[in-house]
């Protein structure tokens, strides 16, 4: 994380400052943004976000499984570490789960378990576009979908943060929301 | 890094510890670990450097470059400041790298910058099969490939070094070298 640049510094940033500033736009995912690294220059942050994306894509499902099971699970053991990423804590947090109730947390962690177990990999959702009752209600109906709805859906949560996480990074002109 | 395991505990760890074991199989990549997960159980240690191996041919050239990218360079600046993985600090000090002369390290500097702006990302070698004369006599000689050539060569050496860290990490049989 850093402080956002424009788009000119970004295309002269060498290769090191580049990661340094992008390698968490997907959690824990630094190769794709390496990988994106090669299309330089960008136009700005949509055009970085579709190279992303465009990169996530055409990873097979074991590799988009894999993005996913790079995610810590909300509110659940490496939180409770403290061994979130930064952009992840403030994620976590802006949606309430860093102030659970005992209840609360409770059934989010049975939630988590359930989900993990059906899917073999953690429940994912773009947290700071939700609130902890939202979240709750999404685990309840996404508990009920097949492996590849989930994958899918997943992947979609991974490309919200992502570009959420990017207009923090990059500086940009108002721009229509895409999500 | 960890001691080695049995096969039949590796097929039997939970993801948060296989991914603790194995996500730097390949260099800053914990990715590729993360997505072979789904393949399991694994035969043996050559069951799952396969699985690993296939992924990574599977990636689209920017993505084989994203894996180069994310290695360091050798007696670079990240290993001038301490802050190379456990797994390369060994290799690196293996080839004789943690012990060059002045002039040496002045060459190794000067060769990875011709590397680095000629094709865009690290010379990447299996320092541990070489000493340091036969990885300098290396980077004269693949200084003269394509970038293609080149990406294929380095991808080449990242499953070399993946394999002999896996041979650390997976009790085995003797077995055949591979490479």
């Amino acid at each position: 994380m850093g402080n956002p640049k424009s788009i000119d510094d970004i295309n002269a940033m060498d290769y090191e400052d580049f990661i340094s500033h992008f390698g968490n736009v997907i959690e824990n995912c630094s190769l794709i943004a390496a990988a994106v690294w090669r299309f330089r220059p960008f136009r700005d942050v949509v055009h970085l976000h579709e190279a992303l994306c465009s990169f996530v894509d055409d990873l097979p499902v074991s590799g988009q499984e894999g993005i996913l099971r790079s995610h810590p699970d909300l509110a659940g053991r490496v939180a409770a570490a403290g061994a979130l990423t930064a952009e992840s804590t403030l994620e976590q947090r802006s949606a309430g789960l860093s102030q659970l109730t005992a209840e609360e947390r409770a059934e989010l962690t049975n939630l988590n378990e359930r989900y993990r177990g059906k899917f073999g990999f953690p429940f994912v959702v773009c947290a700071r576009q939700n609130k902890k009752n939202s979240i709750f209600e999404g685990m309840h109906v996404r508990l009920n979908n097949s492996a590849e709805e989930e994958v899918a859906k997943g992947v979609q949560e991974v490309k919200k943060i992502c570009y959420l996480r990017l207009l923090d990074l990059v500086v940009h002109e108002a721009i229509e929301s895409k999500y």
